[in-house]
């Protein structure tokens, strides 16, 4: 007869295959803080509620403690044959407390325990999330901060459109990671909900109290519906999501470093400490992480889609199907932790080349709307202002110069109208300036950008 | 020379082929309402700034009400040939009002219009999801109000776990889609700001009031930073996922419904108007409407990750790739919008058999549990006790029999300490009303959870 | 200055940070066997061509061979800091035969032998699963062969259709694994071509004979373009998605276990070496295996996706992001491994329950299209004949009997054309026998079929 | 009552938002041609086999060529309410031939009737981008053959690395066409099978001969087992990712074409008939269809995820989720024809600047390797010569310069070995064609390849 809790029906034990398929362990044990805190807020709730002595509680409270430590110590002795974190921490907390350890899970179930588990540990890397996103959108902001003076050309379609300000370029990643922490902050308060007391799908007999241990766990409320407790997982498919679009905010910079580290580019050099050579080529400087973190977002994909295919057309309430659940979750984790701390010191350590991205705006003719706009100041009308900005690109890339190296007679031969007043409406930092309205580009919206963020991290 | 607006420096025109494969009109018609809205707006802040005058302002925003009348009332004559919805309209208002036409494009781009049409539609959209969401779960709370005393199988692991009530299953939907509203809240909210005024990508130099533009459209602000205006799709993906979640969980239930209207299930009859029948088996009726919405989840997952691949690693700011965004969310909303209503309609319809799902009862051993307790009650150890009940329901399976039909003597050659009392302890009805504490499947939780489900629907 | 061999223009060395998170020997070193097959191809090739002395060749030969023997011993020295299993191999083998060792990487680059190692071991897991793979097809054709006379209802939108022999039911699922077979051998063709030669990405300088390597290693042919044999990872993406369908044909069979199994359909048991049971619930018996099973086909799509995002837009040739190629694939090979030999083990076990089936079949009135035809027999148009069984059917759908059980009368008073003979016709096995055509359920057919995957299976 | 085909049991129709939910005329209608070659091949097969009369079949025959006749002129009636191509075609059949028309479904259902329909078109799409693909690997070929002398630096890590030959570079693409095309092959032999005699699921009581249609229809068997046929959905997975696979190649290059277009590049210039301008932004010319093209891999990619989402966890046989197979199947043929058709018209008018990428060779160092080969031929070690050259591009980087134009003292300073003859080293159409190995980039194995690809494309 098989010597599972559950083996009162079956006649053989379990395939070794099955067990190697069906366990968890090997991954799980990430969760063992969550476990105990979730038990030992579960011990005291049975306290004082009467179910078990105060007593009992206080032996299944200092217990768990002990296994912490022992977890902690690295003495702890993980056993393979009890397939999970939570089989392992019950069964030695047995050992330790003796027969009281078994009143542990009264009025719990493996369902809710699980999900209160998962919930917890989502709930506390996205707060970790959050805060690296922070840490990193930081130095975005001081990098910009110490950037406003630093011109390049700001692309649409990756042609040169209009000279920006780096400080602005900059800037906009640290908007798309507030955005981030806004949209994890709502996830944050959806995953740290408590399951406990949803039992195994049906709730429980025994007179629990769930809001007093939501409240020990610094959770944000308890279910509503105990089928939908133990079904429900869109606490992680929303936490994946999370990671997923944050990755796509990295890998976008990521490509931008790239290129900008292409010497026809020259625009950044990375820190030795965030770049590889070649063994065989001299020259080369790679931008490696830059590129695996461009890569690592299509695993951050990879999981969500994973977790989403699994949720397809599933019943209620718990499936095993389930257990699928954290592999994904825990590898975008630590794929997302990695990335926003590594961006936050490879950005630390980027070295720019206001040079070179000067010299880009003459490449670019990034001053042509400029020109047109100096037109319509003398009455040409828009249209017709545009045409002659395009003739004057021509001419002055048929010469291989740039528009401020005409010479006035050229213009003029082109448009009378255009006077000496041009080379001034042809400065870059006239350009940058000019754009002073909130949110664009000029000092103002960008120093008002910074006061914004520096308040918002400051908070 | 071409005829395009910024044909200056091109000598030859666009090949047809090319304009078949980057036209948008044939998708993005859909959104004239939200481009007129926000023209409207433009026009009168631009009036209101003193850019154009009062009277030039006021003759746009006539004009437009007239495109809009006139695509309403199906007179309007789009051309492919002006490639995109925007330019159709503008090229319409232009023959309408004549040269002042072209006023209303001051301060702004093709980029921030775009992305402003875009987020008035998503949101737009969005309200529509949460109002066809809540409307959905109204008719789950319903159905579950006029079901609290049906009971059937709750299953985990499609076994046969523990019995609930049938009000409690159906309310576990409602909370989802809850939880769906909410999530759709803060995607709204991140959704609808207005990035008017960043212009093509590094903002305007005319002194715009993007906050009466925002204010006029019922946005809940305006952008931060141009660049990311003009780059930023985050508020698409977060919107797809919401529908790809949303989908998910009508999948869940479209598979319950599918297996509950298998005749070994007999739990649910279909109405006529949601059915089809074989023209070659006169016994079918199939519950083609659950497969096909089962079968659209993977719809709407495509169309998330399709956006999310278009987004991953481009670099600022806005590259044409982005224009692939609008047709998976249309698609997405289409199938959202059918699905929630069609869903709410076949609930509306759906016949429960009560009988049915009492006869599943007693194969499935629901009762198991009970007798355990039931033995734990009696002083029994539960583990002894859970084995005494595996060992009674084997006895039954052996007979075809139920676990309350068992007799006495049967009960008590397996455990003598089993009473006549033990027939209560095995009704369904007495399991499901234990489980009256928070959340559960009892009456007292199914009650509450009624009514705060009719509190939220209300408010 | 930096201690890599690519150091000399580096001042700083990596960051700590950096080292962990562009590593792979965490998950490369599986690749050792194809490392050291690779390098020893090239080495004798290198000899042969002159362009080492044979005594090289064989020192590093021998060197790898030792290598090898204490990879398998567990002897080797792994070193993280080497960063990859290509290093850490490559500098041992220094250590053990001196100077010479550093002669191996002549002629080729670390791009080139990546891409071999990873080209071999995806092969050599495709011929692994092609041997799983018909394994499993085995067991299905033997289970069928024993069950020829079992019927079953063949069930369409998951409703009783007709009925259908067990032996035809699980005959589909070895074609389906038959063409899994299939295309896994083309994908093998193609993966299975050495880019050895390729160097970095432009060729090489010496004369090395790449067809000598590739014979040795059993590989079909050289790549063409050293460019594409850097950049490419076709191959993976192909096998990934041969993992993905094959994982997705056993969640099929997976999803009708599961329901099979629940008490109201009854169709199987599965064993208890393959079953688990609930510590609270003691009549459960739960397919835990299928379920992580259908759920793991997520973990299969999602490994795909991820590596088709990766390669999205990357230019040529090889980027960083490539290195990510390798723990999806790692990762679904383990999945499709475990999965199809432990369907296998699971398939084996399985108890069908013939009398349940039966059951099934007059609950479902799988004899309702046999009625039709008896009527058309007699003369009656279809369309009146379908309508006649249809109003049979709803008659002993009242009665909660079957039709075989209608009396005579009852027949006669629908339609009187109905005789005696109307039972035979009834009879579910003679509606079986009937579709005896080419790939139908009828016994010839079945037998044809088992006879022609036995032949295959012999091949 | 119903009045639909299988209506008998019915007593109320179809819900009108389920017939716009269910209906698939609207995008079905493609598959018309697929349906008549099917319905006459099975017409003639019906009449061969005496199960019609000669007569009859003829008569169906020349209607359903009626019918096509119709179809494409413009003058068929179709009927929305008829829900789906078959049943349009079925009923104008009728119409035309009376009651005959009837027959036609003898010993066919719809379900094997709409997968043989559905794999004729797979299979003609496949076709057609195989037909494509080899047409745009043409032009690939042709420029290359152009373009042999043209060097160009080719990148690891988008970083330069080595020079090489425009033409090897773009033959690079020309040999992932050429697996597309054969990966497209295995996919077109197993999709064009016939299901023919499927019937439902089961298999059909009539003596048809399936092998007599495949014929006919060009097809290269029948199928094996009647559920699988019915069921099944392999060959369109498959060929959604050949289709996705296919267009991540185009997005490589269209990654390319983008960053070479951009002026710091300066590598090409797109013909106006491919690019557009702005109209604010004057110098303006964007690379529109290499974006969207770039893009649209997204929507492949997720139309590839939609089907597979369906497909798990579906049980045998045929489900109505199948029905969601069509659109995004037919989406991405739209997608990749287009796509293969544009990017060789867009190939053809590229105009390559062989100036602007040969300074980009002195930019990026490209020789660095060279000067340690070159070192080495003098007799110092690798590791000493990779130093040395790595200083002397550090020297040549401080002061803006190519290596060559360093002064022999230069080099001479750094390593006293150094010769005049190495400039005749550091010349990069000697690095070029030094590497004339196997698949390299070196002008003869370039010549290899052309040859090769000449002859496969006239194969």
């Amino acid at each position: 007869m098989s010597d599972k809790p559950w083996g009162g029906r079956f006649k053989e034990g379990t395939s070794l295959a099955v067990e190697a398929y069906t366990e968890s362990i090997s991954f799980d044990s990430v969760l063992y803080a969550q476990d105990i805190a979730g038990s030992k807020a579960h011990a005291r709730m049975l306290g004082r509620q009467g179910i078990i002595t105060p007593q009992e509680a206080q032996q299944l409270i200092e217990g768990l403690d002990q296994v912490r430590a022992e977890i902690e110590s690295g003495s702890f002795p993980w056993k393979r044959e009890l397939e999970d974190v939570h089989m392992n921490i019950e069964s030695r907390l047995t050992e330790i407390v003796g027969e009281v350890g078994k009143k542990l899970h009264t009025g719990r179930s493996r369902n809710d325990q699980v999900c209160l588990d998962f919930r917890l540990f989502v709930s506390d890397c996205l707060r970790e999330w959050m805060r690296l996103a922070r840490s990193l959108a930081a130095v975005f902001v001081r990098r910009a901060d110490e950037n406003r003076g630093v011109l390049l050309p700001g692309c649409t379609h990756m042609q040169p459109a209009q000279p920006v300000s780096l400080a602005q370029h900059l800037l906009a990643y640290a908007w798309m990671l507030k955005r981030d922490v806004e949209r994890m902050e709502g996830c944050e308060r959806r995953a740290r909900v408590s399951p406990l007391g949803a039992a195994a799908l049906a709730g429980t007999t025994y007179p629990l109290a769930p809001e007093m241990v939501a409240d020990e766990l610094g959770m944000y409320g308890v279910f509503d519906n105990s089928m939908d407790a133990v079904a429900d997982r869109d606490f992680a498919l929303e936490a994946l999501f999370c990671a997923s679009v944050c990755m796509g905010h990295l890998s976008r910079f990521c490509e931008e470093l790239i290129w900008w580290s292409n010497p026809l580019f020259g625009f950044v050099t990375m820190s030795d400490r965030h770049s590889t050579g070649s063994s065989i080529m001299p020259q080369k400087k790679n931008p490696d992480v830059a590129e695996i973190m461009r890569g690592k977002t299509g695993r951050a994909y990879g999981n969500l889609f994973s977790l989403m295919t699994i949720m397809k057309g599933i019943p209620l309430t718990y499936n095993r199907d389930l257990q699928e659940d954290k592999e994904p979750f825990i590898d975008s984790d630590k794929t997302l932790r990695h990335s926003l701390s590594l961006m936050a010191e490879m950005l630390d350590g980027l070295e720019f080349h206001a040079g070179r991205m000067k010299e880009a705006l003459s490449r670019g003719y990034l001053n042509a709307t400029e020109l047109a706009d100096y037109l319509v100041g003398k009455g040409v009308p828009f249209r017709e202002a545009h045409r002659i900005s395009g003739r004057s690109v021509a001419l002055a890339e048929s010469r291989g110069a740039a528009l401020e190296d005409l010479a006035l007679a050229d213009f003029q031969e082109i448009c009378p109208s255009i006077g000496k007043d041009v080379y001034a409406a042809l400065d870059y930092g006239t350009a940058v300036s000019r754009r002073n309205a909130h949110g664009g580009t000029g000092p103002d919206p960008v120093a008002r950008q910074i006061e914004a963020m520096k308040l918002w991290l400051a908070g």
